[in-house]
């Protein structure tokens, strides 16, 4: 009776799988296999933890510049958040409205969504995907919000920019291009986030894939000022603790660390995708950490079990359109190799 | 255009202030003078940094076990989040439906309350303390959400628990009772959120202050599991970081250290609070770690800009309840003697 409707209707949260059996090979959550760049161990080191006593920069000012040079905008159009999850979240109650409002996103994408919108309590709007999971816009489509996955997960496949870009500029909505996964894809859709002629699409971005840092909870957001403003106002006063900003910071003091692991991983990505390929797998091109991938015969959910009694850790997603695949996260050459001959 | 009604009209976010200036004495947000356990320098030494490339447990089950065991409840009863800011928020959207619900606090009190009842989109229903700050409930009040600040801030000043507690055996609609200040007061109301009997009334609880945590992010709650439950279906997945799990465990490693802390700052406050008693100032009873305190002639406003030019940092809160008043967060003693030195 205290509870309100739309909440008291949610599943009960089911955590993702983090086993504690160190032996397990963890490829289920696409995490990332090398640690973060050494700054952040020195930067840690060097801590003085009575610091701890004070607040934090509410407003991040530090890291917002980096990331503006990076990205060549305003601070004003950057957004830090308790990883992406937050700042996803943040979205959803700054820009749809309960009651009239509404969530969009594809199917199959990230599980996320649909649960933003019921704790939300506005309309779920979901766009199928073709069977080969590319991207068909149903005519006269609407929604308040659309969560644009590119790459999408978990196919892992790239929707051409050209084409994200063509449909933001013609959607009567806010669209977040949600980019967890760019730093391993060929191209991404930040300059349509920082153009100034655009009034309505974010870019959305995590240090938990490609910077290593799952651990940390650092997500960040990239747009046109208004819409930046919105969430500075509606966010928990101090959202990001100290310590986050400070490794966030040297993280970003070695982005060419960074790009080396994602060069690393797409090397290997590429050589486990055509071994599987060679098996006869269907592997669905990816730009992830990630492929997405079906066996031969389609029973992905046997080979689940398979892989698990092994100790080796993938993800299955139940469903007509996702159940012939398993998502496998891209590790490192010896744990890809382990996988290769417990398939074989 | 995009920005949901209730957002547009908020008023744009401003942080408080946190100086650079380390010259300066900053007795203006209720942090701890003291630094954080030893045991979390040590926690924080002995940590691997590759250990961040992976995601932190979802649910923090090692703290819910030591919160728990403190309190002598189920691990059910304990929801930990990102700073008590997190926890506040997130009852508001577990427990406020939006178009019938309303939000109750003090008035004065913390000044969050009133925006976090904004940001929901739902009446905001302040009852007002009596001239002296003491609480007088009106006769048929009702809300579906009422912050019961104990002790309540700026004014510092507890109410009986007895009377807290009658008040929410027969409220209709739930209570958080918030206990930022607990540890620096002679009592509080963690016996009734773990009542077996209680159906309706939470404490929330943070690291902020008596732990000397603020950098840190870390405020829980403890409840009746269905209201607890509520919180963890609408959290975001992974919303405390790894090190904020580590350091929160570390430091209840700890409790002596942070009992003697409290007992430090109570008498230092006492002493403080003698003081300006003598000097005239009208101090209201403190059970947290500042004094809300009124100089003879009532110009709070021109002392917080004569200790501001001599770089004492207090806080002031204008307006006709509590612009007489100064809130001073009560440091070390030296702290407190230079700003006795600069008020005489």
């Amino acid at each position: 009776m205290y509870i309100c409707r739309n909440v008291e209707a949610l599943e009960g949260y089911t955590p993702g799988e983090q086993p504690k059996d160190s032996g397990v090979i963890k490829l289920n959550t696409n995490e990332n296999p090398y640690p973060p760049s050494p700054k952040v161990a020195a930067a840690l080191r060097e801590f003085d933890t009575a610091r701890l006593r004070l607040y934090p920069d509410p407003v991040f000012m530090e890291l917002r510049r980096k990331l503006a040079a990076l990205h060549g905008c305003s601070v004003g159009q950057v957004f830090i958040g308790n990883g992406s999850d937050e700042t996803l979240s943040l979205c959803t109650r700054a820009f749809a409205e309960v009651g009239t409002g509404s969530i969009g996103y594809f199917d199959p994408s990230y599980s996320l969504y649909p649960v933003l919108a019921d704790i939300r309590g506005v309309q779920r709007r979901p766009v199928e995907l073709a069977d080969d999971f590319t991207w068909r816009m149903p005519p006269d489509y609407t929604a308040s919000l659309f969560f644009l996955t590119n790459p999408n997960a978990p196919t892992g496949m790239m929707h051409d920019p050209a084409v994200v870009e063509a449909f933001c500029r013609n959607f009567d909505g806010v669209v977040v291009i949600d980019e967890a996964y760019a730093d391993f894809a060929d191209s991404n859709c930040m300059a349509l986030a920082v153009d100034p002629g655009n009034r309505n699409t974010v870019v959305s971005r995590t240090f938990s894939k490609s910077f290593s840092l799952a651990g940390l909870r650092f997500g960040y957001l990239v747009g046109p000022e208004p819409l930046v403003e919105a969430l500075y106002k509606i966010k928990d006063s101090y959202n990001m603790d100290m310590l986050s900003q400070l490794i966030g910071s040297a993280a970003l003091d070695d982005l060419d660390y960074v790009r080396e692991n994602a060069a690393r991983i797409r090397t290997t990505r590429t050589r486990f995708s055509s071994e599987l390929t060679r098996r006869g797998w269907t592997v669905c091109p990816s730009q992830t950490n990630f492929v997405f991938a079906s066996p031969p015969d389609g029973n992905a959910a046997a080979v689940f079990g398979e892989l698990k009694r092994r100790r080796i850790l993938v993800r299955y997603f139940p469903g007509p359109r996702t159940g012939r695949f398993l998502r496998i996260t891209i590790g490192t050459d010896d744990q890809m190799d382990a996988v290769l001959a417990a398939l074989g």
